[in-house]
């Protein structure tokens, strides 16, 4: 079955046709900044899409935040215009089609599980490492979406209670750390500093310019500075993975986001770091951190899945 | 159908015979050292048991700690004596029964969902506060028990990285502040700084003595400073919990163990400590914090259940 799968990231909306496993076209925009914008965006997408594979009838829509079952996009602290938005009902009413919505990282989960790193795992957390950490999460092989859908929101896990203030209201969240903001600040930090010229560089001069791609670029090239920073921002990924071991005993990590781009740098540094912190590892089978597979458009693909094997639809 | 279940705390074994919804006899003894007088005390309390109630034939044990899905207590901080030790086999060979082995707070879980406090129930999330902090997990009607079936081991999710060094070998575990234990140092430190006469009075005058049952009694008294500590304790707990709240979007908190006896004491200042710590609440439908409802023998009822409705066994 053909289907059409949007993911809405903090800098895209990425649609893709997925026809028996095989992504058979692909449209992007970028994201607005008001939920009217949004849904506009949302419905140009489809239209486009459907102009290139008419036959295709059922829409799933992957979205960061909290996502409720009824398909409202509830609050999404990385699209700060909107809140309460009823994406499914409104994108459903503009184009008479089946429209499912889910969380983005949730999407990416279904179609890892699908197509990617994670075929055939029963036990399985998908951890999305991008600006922010989202979690997709399937337990005894089920899904698992929490009572209203919003499970996996795993970036806001508190690892320091009286750590740096966050966004969401609370301090000390693990995306403050383990993200690419969380590289972002530190290298800003040390660059302001006068500890990181190769970073500064990058930034064309300005301190205060530095983000998270700089740091794994410097790196890359070797920049010890850059190096150091990977190694702490490992450390805090790893406090939050044997976090999520301990509570939910996956037999698999998947990694996926942003930063899965810099998996040449990343993976070595993350494992290392996991296997450091791991407890009672004695007792436990190891567990595998592996990358994803379909990189930026594993929410759109698992947006299409979701929305081809029979989710709660508008309509 | 008449199931024997067995759960073994930290001090006491505890049988119970349930038929049909209800407990229809039990049996205690104390909680051996050795993984050997372990084996021989099950033994002991399923023939007890058998003794009274003839036919039944399907036996439930929850054991604290790392529980797998082939029966092996694989590792449990609080039965230091016991690794490694094949629970199911050796007592089904003991017995010629069947014998289903599970995590003890999934075991309470299956219990109050069945019976008690979050009966109809679908996604939940059960916190046993005691000595330590475990939990037994309910995402999607599908009880959680993950890859190995060590599932819900949320008194080691970290919440302060560098904090106070736990017995598993890390630092900053929820359970070192959250728990009893936690109640039970903190009193402890007061009363060696000459800030809690009321406590220390309890424990008989050692300063060293106090112990978290000790902080519940002098709160219900009205003790000032009994009451900043479980406040204290409320807030650590609600971290927690809001951690849970977001990767498991649970539609209620039930909330066992050992301190739920002291409920009176607790409950408000855990709910208050909730309520202020949760993020995004005014798009989300609140979450109830309740008591469990079968108390003590919580654990053992369901490993009655869990034998009763076909678990995987060793016979």
């Amino acid at each position: 079955m053909r289907a059409i799968g949007i993911d809405v990231g903090g800098t895209k909306v990425l649609g893709v046709v997925v026809d028996d496993g095989e992504v058979v076209a692909e449209h992007r925009v970028p994201t607005p900044t008001t939920g009217h914008a949004l849904i506009a965006s949302l419905v140009l997408v489809v239209r486009e899409l459907r102009g290139v594979v008419a036959d295709a009838a059922a829409v799933g829509i992957g979205l960061p935040g909290l996502v409720d079952r009824h398909g409202i996009l509830r609050y999404a602290p990385n699209l700060p215009g909107v809140v309460e938005l009823p994406v499914a009902r409104e994108v459903a009413g503009a184009l008479g089609l089946p429209v499912a919505v889910d969380n983005d990282a949730t999407c990416a989960l279904r179609a890892e599980h699908a197509m990617g790193a994670a075929r055939a795992a029963r036990d399985v957390v998908l951890v999305t490492l991008g600006t922010g950490i989202g979690a997709g999460l399937q337990m005894d092989g089920v899904v698992v979406r929490g009572a209203n859908g919003f499970a996996g929101e795993a970036g806001h896990m508190v690892v320091e209670v009286d750590g740096i203030p966050c966004p969401c209201g609370r301090r000390g969240c693990w995306e403050r750390y383990a993200s690419g903001s969380g590289l972002g600040r530190r290298g800003r930090e040390e660059g302001e500093a006068g500890r990181a010229p190769a970073l500064v560089a990058l930034a064309g001069g300005d301190p205060l310019a530095v983000r998270g791609e700089h740091v794994t670029v410097a790196a890359r090239q070797g920049d010890e500075v850059a190096l150091a920073l990977v190694d702490e921002m490992a450390d805090w990924t790893a406090v939050g993975l044997v976090n999520l071991l301990q509570l939910l005993d996956p037999g698999m990590f998947v990694v996926a986001g942003g930063l899965a781009e810099a998996a040449d740098v990343l993976l070595g540094p993350v494992s290392a770091a996991y296997r450091r912190r791991a407890v009672s590892a004695e007792h436990r089978p190891p567990v595998d951190i592996v990358m994803a597979e379909l990189g930026e458009r594993a929410g759109a693909i698992g947006a299409a899945i979701f929305a081809a094997t029979g989710a709660e639809s508008a309509s």
